[in-house]
Order: C-alpha cells, then structure tokens, then sequence
C-alpha cells in the first residue's frame, strides 16, 4: 500500500500525525475521572466550532448516517411531517431514512448541481398555515455534487414565514471546513462526523441539539435506544457514556478543536477557500466543468469536475488508483460515472493540492481526455502564489 | 497519565502493540478495491471465532449496545414476545431496550451472582404451546457479575420442548476469551464488540447471524435504519459499507482474528482459564468471596470480588486508580459498592496478573480490609507455576 | 513477542508512550531553522538534569561507550596518566578503552559489589606530586553490581591533594535517576547514554564538558574526528550538526529532560529509591544478599542479587524470559553466574516492580531456590504502602 | 509543523509507514535470544543489498561520517598513503577526516560537478611501482552535486595497473537507491547509512568489510575503540554487540531489507531513475542546468540545480519552506549559493516527485526566476506517463 500519497476523496481525509497519536492510547478507563477530562473538553470544543453557546453536543460512536438518525428519532413521531430537498445522493439517503422511519417527507427536487431552492421552501412554509411541517431538512454541503446551499437563506425563509418548524442541517462535509453558524442561522440539530473537517478516522458521529430541539425529546415517539439523547445527556452529567465510549477518538476530537481553534475558524475555512479556489482554476483550465452549476454553490470541501459526455469518469478513479496510488472520489448517484470527485476538506497543503491536480491531469490524458499536462498546476500555482504570507503559514 | 500499567477493567481490555499498529493506518479510499481486502478477511475470521460456517457475521460502527439493538431491531415486530433473564446490570439493560422497542419481554428474575436458570426457561418454554415466544435472550457472560451461563442448556431446552424461538446470545464479554459455539449451540444471534476478547478499541459492534435469523429480517417490523442488516448485507456483497466504516479498526478486527486464531481458540480459553483460575485463587487467599455463586458459573473473564458487610467496594477502585494508577472494575447496578471486578480477559500475562492481585492487596490492606499482604499473589504464583509450559508461552 | 511485560534489566529502560511517539517523527530537514528548536531545547534540559550551569552538553549518535571515547580523546594524548578503579565491568571496560588508547592507566582493583575506594585515591593523588595524573576516572554506578560510589569524596579527595587532575565521571546508569551534581561535585566531564535515566532508546551519547575540559581540547593529541567535541560544538553554534543527527531522539530528550524537570528531580530520585528500596526489601525476604557489601553502596538503579553458591544465576534470567516472558538482567564479567540484576530504573510505577518481584520469585521456585512464594512481594508492598501519596502520584 | 508534505532533501528521506511502526519498538533485551532474530537477519538483509557474498556487515550506532571512520581506522595506520578525489563536500569531509587521523593523502582535485577522473587515478596507479598507495578512496555518489562516478571503472584502474591498494566506496546516497555491486566491484569497504537508500532515520552506520578488508584489520596501527571491527564482529559470533545496540532501528533496517529485495533491487534502481529522470526533464524545462556536467554523471538519488549567476539559490530553500513548507536541500560548500538541490532517493512516488516539481516552481518564481509554471510539472509529467505499468506499481 502507498502510505505517502494523500487521498483526494471527500473525506475520510488526510489526518495529522498528531491527530493520530492523540487517538492511538493506551487503554484508560471510561468510568475513571480521567475520561470527564477528555470528554468535555471534546464537547465544549465541537460546540465552539459549531459556533454555538446555547446549544448542547453528543458524540455517539457511529456515523454521519447514525446522526440523521439521532436527530430524528429523538424529535419526531410517526407520521410527522418534514421538508427537505433531494439534490444529491446524501440529501436523498436522509430522505430515504426519514420515509423508512415512517415520516412524512415533503420532497423538493431538484437538480443534482444545484443548491436548494429557498424560495421554494418559502413558498411551501408560507403555504402551510396549518405548520404541519415539523422539521425542515438540509444538506449543508451535498459531498456527492460538490454544492454548498444556503442555510442563512432557509432560516430567513422559516422567519418570513413565521413557520415554528425546526431546521436540522447536514453539515457532515461542511462543519469544521466552512462557515457554519448554529446560532446565528437558527439550527436546531447539526450533524457530523468525526472524519471530514475534524480531520479523524470515522466512528463518531458529532451532533448539536439546540435547546429547542432539546425540548422535542420527550414528545417524539419515533423508537430509538441506542441513539436516545437522554441517557447520553444523562450520562454525560455524570461524566459517563451509557455504553463504551470510544475513548481514543474522543480524545482526538478534544486535539482536533484546540487545533482548528487554535488556528482559528476564519482562518481555517479562508485556507480550505484558497485551496479549493486553485483546484477550481485548475478545473477552468483543463476545459472541464464543475457539477456545481453556479459560482456561489461551489463547495470549498470538495469539487465534483464533469467529464465529456460519453466519457465514464470512474475510468479516472480507477486509474488514477492503479497507476499513480492516488484516490479520487468516484460519481456517485445519478452522477455516477458523469463526474470525479476531488476532495480537498482537513488537512491539506498547496504541495498535497498540486500532487492531486498533477495525478489528475496524468490519469486524464492516459484516458484520452484532451487536458494539455500541467495547465491545471500552472492555473493552480497562480492562485497559490497570491496567497497572503500569514494564510499560507496557516497549513502549519 | 500512567502508561505502562495495564488495566484491570473487564473491558475495554489491554491492546496488544501489533494491534495498535495495525488499526493506526493513514487513511485509505473505503470505495477502492483494497477496502474488500480488509473487509472480508475480517468477517471470515470472526465466523472462525464464533465457529460458526452457516451464519454471517456484520460490522456496525456501534457498540454492543447498538449489536443488542440490531438484534432486536432486524428480526422482531412490535409487541412480539421475548423470553429473557435479568441476572446483572447487562441483561437488565438489553430486557429494558426491548421494552423500550414495545416487545413485551417476560423476564425471568434471578438474584446477581447466579446464572440463568436453564431449568424456568425449560418450563417457560414448554408451556408455551402457542409459540407466542420468538426469542430467548441469553447473557452468556455477565460482566457486571463475572457469572458465565450455560448456552448449551438454554438449546436443549429449546430443543427439548420442541420450541422453534430463536436464541439470541450476548456474548460480548465471552467470546474471543471463552469457549463459544454459534453453530453447536444453535446460536441464531450472537453478539460481541471490539474491545473485549478481539482486544481492540472500542468502536465496532460485532454480530453474527444465524440464517434462521436473516430469514425473519424481511417480516420484521420495528423500525431500523442504521442498524438494517439489509443495507449492510448488500454493501458487503458489492465490497462497500453502507456508510463510512472505521476501517482502522476494521483491519484491526482482521489481524486480531488472526492472532487467535493463530494461537488457536481452545488454547486461548485455556490461558485465559488459567489466568482467571489464579486471581480466583487470590480471592480465596484473602477470604472473600466471588459475586458468583457456584465454581460453574465462575467466568474467566472477570471476576466481580465481593467484600464484606458495610465497606464501600467503590473505595478499592477509587484507591487504586488515585494511590497506585492501576484500573480495576467498580461494581454496577445492584452490586454497586458490594464489589470490585477484576478484568482478565483479552491480554493478560501471568505477570500482568500478578502486578493487579498485588495492587488489589495494597489498596486493600491501606483501607484497612484483613487482607494479608503477598497472600493472593502466593496463591496466584503457586497455580501459575504449574501450568505446563506449552500453555505458558502462549502468551506470547 | 510479549509487549505488555515491563522489562526489568538496568536499561534500556521501559519508553513512556509519549516519548515513543515524540521521538517517532516523519522526517525533518535538519539543516531547517526547526531543528535548532528541537536541539538548544535538549541541551538545555539536559544542562538542568546534571545540574551544571557553567557546563557545555554535547549529543553523538553513539552509545555511552562512545562518550566514554569522547571524553578521553579530547581531552588526553598518549601516555598521559589516568587514575581508575576496577570494581565491575563497566569500570573494567573504560580501562580497557584508555589502555587500548595507549594511555597509562593506574588501576586501583577494588572488590566486584564493593565501591570506589576513596580513601586509596585520596593517598594515590596525595602521593602524586609532579601531578602526573591527568584525569581521574570514576563509574558512579555500576551497572553489572549495582553500587554507586561517592562522586563528592573523589572531589574532596582531589581537593584535600590540591590536586589539578580532572574527574570524568560514567553517569550512565545514574544520570536522571539518582542524584548527580555535575558543577558541586566539580566533574569535568560526564558520559552518559539516552537509554537509561532518560527513558529512551539506545542511540545517543549524552556528555557533560566542563569550561576546564573544554580548555583541554585543544592541547590533547589523541586522534578523534567523529567523537570531535570541536566540530560538535562549532556545529550547534551554527544551529546544526557536523553530520546528520538523530532528530527524533534528540526531540525525544528534549521531551524526556521536560518530563523529569517537571516532576522536579528531587522527586525522580525519591521515586527510584522507593522503588529500589522495595526491590531491596523483597531480596531481603527471599533471604538472598545483594551484590553490594554495604547499604550505602546500593544503587536506586539496579539490584544485583546474589544467588546459593553452587547455582547458576544465569538459569533464572533465561528461565524467566522463556516461561514468563519478562527480561532480567543476566550477571555479566565477573559475577556471571552469580548473580542476576533486577532493574528499576527509568519509568517503573509499585505495580511494574510487584510484577517483577513476583515474576523473579516464580522462577526461583521453578529452579529449586527456597524463596517463598510472595514472600518478597509482601515485604515490597509494606514498603510501597508507606509512601507519602505525593511521591506515589509522582509516577503519573 | 506540516506533517503530510513529503521532504526533499538528499536524506533523511521520507520513512514508510510499516518501516517507522517497525522501529517503533517497546524494550527489549538486547542480551535475550530475540536480538539474533532481529540481528542476523539484518545483516544478510545488507549483504544482499551489497550485492556481496564473502563480505561481512556491520552495523555501528553512529551515521556515514562513523562509517568512513571505521573503514580508515580499522585497517590503516598513520602515515599510510591514501588516493582520493576531491569533487563535493563530502568527498572533502573523507578526505579531511584521513588527515586528521595522520593519513598520507594523495588528493584529486577535481571540478564540483565532475565525476572521479578514472583515467588519472590509472595513471596515478600504474605510477606507484611500489605500491605505496594502501586504499583507493571514492564517492559513489557525491551528495553535494549530484554525480555519480564509476566505482567498476575504478577498479579496472586498479586492475590494469596490477595494483593491490584496497577499494573503500563512499556510498552513503547511492546504496539501496542506484546500482551497486561491492563484489562484482572488487569493493573492500562500503559505507552507508540508515537514512538514504535504506528509508530509515538516522542513527546506524552500515559498513560491508571484504575478506581482504577484515585481513588488514590486526595490522592496522591507527587507534579505534567504539569502533573497532573486531569487538563487533566477536560480540556478532556470539549473537550480541559490543554495547548497547539501537535494537529497534536495527528491526526497521531487516525489515527495509526485506522490502527492497521484495520489490527486487533492480526494480528499485529502475523506479528511482525514472523519478530523476522526470525531475531532469522538469529542470530542463525550466531552463536551467544540473551541477553535475554530463548525463552518464547524473544521480538518481538527487539533482543539484544550478541557478543563475548572481542569483542566491539559498533564498529557494529558505522561501520554500518558509512559504510553502516545503524542504529542499541547501548547496554545501564550494557549491553554496550557486545550487539548490531536490533529494528524490528513498520513498518517492510520482504524485510526490510533481508535488516537489510545483512546489519549486513557486518558489523560483516568487522570487523572480524566469521559470514557467507547471513546465517543469508538464516535462515530468510526460515522462512519468509513458513508464510501463509495472514499474509505476513498484511504488506500492
């Protein structure tokens, strides 16, 4: 196996060697004083990163998928009624859950490239007087398009609207990488996980409750056991978890937050732009286009580059992977095999971004795809070269 | 943080340096063909440690506490009916997630220390001629107790009264360190983590399934979705996870399967047999007594210490931990206070045992318990020493 | 390969986690401005753990017989007169080195466990009055008897004569784990190694100049380019290295000095001795003697226990290993044969050393020896037992 | 600092994962069985990397400079007559090191970017009629400039002139990256270290000795002690070392063997030629030139690249890593200013050879260097393309 190369998949992503050796402990034990004083540092960290004070974080060993399960089990009923729109395979594998939970989802589709309609939705919550519409769902960063929507844009429609509904968001490819503001957008449950912005291997799934979400708890009556809020909220006040916490992840997410607040969020999401902007440049100049169809939804975690039509771009993947060592991001959904994906989320350098444009560039032109080599590093180094000294010594 | 004593918790266990190494990988694509080279060699081994060929075994980034859950979840509709004893704080909490879930559990109440009473259920199920019972619940090992049951008894009672229940085993305490037998025992579900006889970090629900059991997947009715074998199932036969799966711990997984498989099973059970038999031996040495009641149910992987009327067992722990920085079990649920545990499962030398009964001495003997310095060790010492060599290397 | 046993040879000692993983670095450039942060760092704390201000530190990829090397070969020319005491085999073995050098050495022979005869150097040097004597050498603890001798009377003695010689002194299995005052004891050059006090793995000579040594580097004549002090402290004037440097040991002693400055060494030292002394107290139970003839001359570091004569103390160091899996040091020159050497020094909490104990008594059963079984575990533990809980929290 | 930016320097090189794992080892006893296990394999690992039957290897806790140390001083005596060539700083460094040590040295001078002038060394040969030359001294690979001279031809030199002096090789940065025959050669000593072709940190000096090198060994008259061939060939017979060894990093050297002669040697070399290769294209493209004068001369273990005249190519190293953290190496001595270098030997895969590429094309222009972006990236982009498939999978 090639240890050296870094992956350009959109998460697990490349983590640092620090981040490692804080995870890799010996064994402690979880029921000892010690663990309060990784346990809530963790949560008192993620809840600065999600720039929240009101709202409270739990850490359930999972995934992402375990965390849209957290936030609707924990809050709705059977038959409740949720807004959300389809617009990649991750918005859509929400819906999917929430419909195998037996909700009722009200599904705006759109197309897959193209961020969420807010207007739409405030059309619909205008419309329903009745405030059927429990939850509204959104995919902060759909990691199969590359697409970034607008989660200020759908707080203002639930204001206009005067709609009491709640706004659970997907911030899985976002959270820890780009701006995400729990508070200030109104967000009553995010979701993460351990293994994109916080730069981890996966296990954890990361969520904020607000305090109104809080409140839904005891009303909902969808089942839930494992995922059940109360005992970890419970739990966590005794300086406990209601089973075997995953001690050495926990204490990398404790490092992972001193490390992105330590840098500083501004700074950090100002660094992953810069890097993203240059793979986009590097995409212009090779003649192909992003998935995202409009400047203002390119997503800074990870690009999804179109290739011709006719052209299966999971040829790309799997070569760049057999000849170079270097993984890419397959198409997935409906964008199967129409895009690659390049991931740039956690930790990466302008040197680690120019080896992944490089291998790119090479597994295309092996493939036959007209990209004249190195254009897309030249276009790349342009941008990176630009770069304010103090931002570039922030990858430090 | 002391890291050179080993833990005496009956669980998370002491890791074995290979498996640490094993599990710190950089990260890796989970979507590239090198994924299925971890992935199934890990569930083949585990099938070799649950010896069973006819069931199938799943990976859920969970904890035993979410493999209850998918036990349940993926085989049974509300209100179905379980057969089930509470004999410690374990099988207390899988009865209460059943409850939680709306099965209607008839529990079998036995006092703490004892087994499960093979003979009730035997009654149970003979009388219940209508098959209203889908499902025995087994605690094989009960580690709030160190009490082991008898799972072949519980099939013969099934056998015996011709009573077509599934048997759904909790074996996460037991298997990997004690004698276990999916297929010989007619286990339908069994279920275990990572961190206890695999002897790797906490972070894997570990579940095997009877075909029996994946038959009843498609009737049933409680509401899963993160835990839905299907989805799991499918993923596997397509080299994928249904989710981002902890591959670390997942080649973990793979390489300790290896190891005791290479050590091979049955000379496992006996070194941990035998270890178990020497702090059994300390206990006696000091004049106490075990949670366990009767030498058959003696588990050998932790052994709950009672100590006498009136003392606060919880002291020894917190004394230990705070005097001489060595870990050992405090007591749960209805023995809380009434006893401390001794974990030895997973890694454990003659050494490291002999290291936790002098710790246990001390701390002891400092609150003023009439505990002998150097008794439990001599006694310990005299039935290591007669262990036949071959058995004594294989700790290595 | 047994990983979780402690060792129990005098050294290399057992590694803390955290220097493991600080000194297992990804590679850096070592002609960078970051290594001058890694290295003056390093120099410094290991000024602080000999207790010398005026002194100069100087690091070589190399063991303590290479620092040995470097303080006679800088500092003497051929025929020069040094004063030496032959009591063990690291004693022996530095004569050796200065004979092979074609230095004079005047060989004092003192009995193997007994220590540095003052007295006699104080009648060689008085008796010395054209100051032919250069240097005088002393072992401050000897490794294969486990006696330490009186650094401070050698002082007083060379005082009392108004003598000029210098006084080179092999710390290696005394420097930061007993206590050692380079500039009170007026010691001119000090040699130790990383793997003992420090904690860490072999690699490293570690050695001590005095302004008064350093002076005498220029006028010495004995060849030397790789163990030349002069390349070695012009490069670290420049930030570097004469040739490629050990970057991650060097990191490691800077986090090890960092880690015994912060207990404070006051507190290391009571911490070796308590350990030490209840290794003693176990010999004492065992009704076996020690190596060394007086207790003022028993080192903190090792103890070297003297077997029945008649038996092979050689059986119990191979016994050891080969059924228990734990390392003893073997009697080495000498003693081979007659004795075998517990080692605590380095990281060693009361658990690790009650496992040794227990572990030692074990074997000497199994061989035969009348040791009862717990005996020297009991008498360790009442020591233990006694520690004011300020010194035993010391071992966190 | 930035953990997941490959380095470029001219070694230590970058360090797989399995080899730091290897070497990242807890305590053993160097005197224990085990050490032959780890020891012996190690040392046919080497002679199979020497390409030497009857030599013998040996491993000294030191670095390359100890290595031509231990050659010199363990076979010559003071006034002997050396033949060498001065053509970089490290050929100068030997040469000054034979000085020291009273060597007779008859000096080359050569151009810094030349290679060994072979014809002047048979002229020089067949001169001595009376064979007052004892060893021919060369630098396979002069790390400083990047040339590589012709060690076969050299020893036809000395072949043709019938003359008996012995062949001591310098090959430090070509061994376990270029093509290296010790017996095919006739070499009598070859030096290297851990740290180049090896992929290890630094730390060993790895030195083969052939029979006739180890014949000389009692007659030389020059003084060693630490390192002395004949203790550590002794203490080797009797599966031990003379002190203390570096047991670890002498596990990550069996291990490193073992993965080069896996892959197999001539694999190996050819996947580092076609990474110089790729580097010499990018550096044509860019317009400039090697410090090396001829291509049969051109390393493939690193480029030193000339910059314009007036230009300080020291700014590159300090800008690029400053700016882009990013290391290449420095010119040393006569070469200091004028080159700078970038180390491709040891772990290089394509993706981190073009990000090495990027990296330096952003520094020369920021500094304003006529260089195109992405040409040099392009030039080697084309060559890396068009390897056959199997030598691209020799990365893995």
């Amino acid at each position: 196996m090639i240890h050296l190369n870094p992956v350009f998949i959109p998460g697990p992503t490349n983590i640092p060697e620090s981040l490692r050796k804080t995870i890799d402990m010996p064994t402690m034990d979880h029921r000892s004083p010690g663990f309060a004083d990784i346990l809530h540092p963790a949560l008192e960290g993620v809840k600065k990163v999600l720039r929240t004070e009101a709202g409270e974080v739990f850490l359930f060993p999972s995934t992402g998928t375990g965390g849209w399960e957290t936030a609707i089990t924990n809050t709705l009923s059977p038959g409740d009624k949720v807004l959300a729109c389809r617009n990649g395979l991750f918005s859509h594998k929400w819906i999917d859950m929430c419909q195998r939970h037996g909700l009722d989802v009200e599904v705006v589709t759109q197309a897959w490239g193209d961020g969420i309609p807010t207007d739409r939705f405030a059309e619909i919550l205008s419309a329903d007087k009745s405030h059927a519409i429990k939850v509204v769902l959104a995919t902060h960063n759909e990691t199969a398009t590359g697409v970034t929507s607008d989660i200020a844009a759908i707080r203002r429609a639930l204001d206009a609207a005067g709609h009491p509904a709640m706004l659970f968001v997907d911030g899985v490819s976002s959270i820890g990488s780009m701006d995400f503001r729990m508070d200030d957008w109104g967000v009553d449950i995010a979701v993460t996980g351990s293994q994109k912005g916080f730069m981890l291997p996966p296990g954890l799934a990361i969520i904020g409750f607000s305090q109104r979400a809080l409140a839904a708890v005891e009303s909902a009556r969808l089942p839930r056991c494992f995922f059940d809020i109360r005992d970890m909220r419970g739990a966590y006040a005794a300086n406990g978890f209601p089973y075997t916490p995953p001690v050495g992840l926990i204490n990398g997410l404790k490092a992972s937050t001193e490390m992105l607040l330590s840098e500083g969020l501004d700074q950090v999401f100002s660094r992953h732009n810069r890097i993203a902007e240059g793979v986009r440049k590097a995409v212009a100049a090779w003649g192909l286009e992003l998935c995202a169809v409009r400047p203002e939804l390119y997503s800074d975690s990870v690009s999804a580059v179109r290739t011709p039509d006719g052209f299966d771009a999971n040829q790309i993947v799997a070569h760049a992977l057999r000849t170079y060592g270097v993984a890419f991001g397959a198409g997935l959904g409906d964008v199967a095999g129409k895009v690659f994906r390049i991931g740039h989320l956690g930790l990466m350098t302008d040197g680690m971004a120019l080896s992944g444009i490089a291998t790119a560039e090479m597994a295309m032109a092996d493939l036959g795809l007209p990209v004249e080599l190195g254009s897309g590093v030249a276009a790349a180094q342009a941008h990176y070269r630009q770069a304010p000294a103090e931002l570039r010594k922030a990858v430090a």
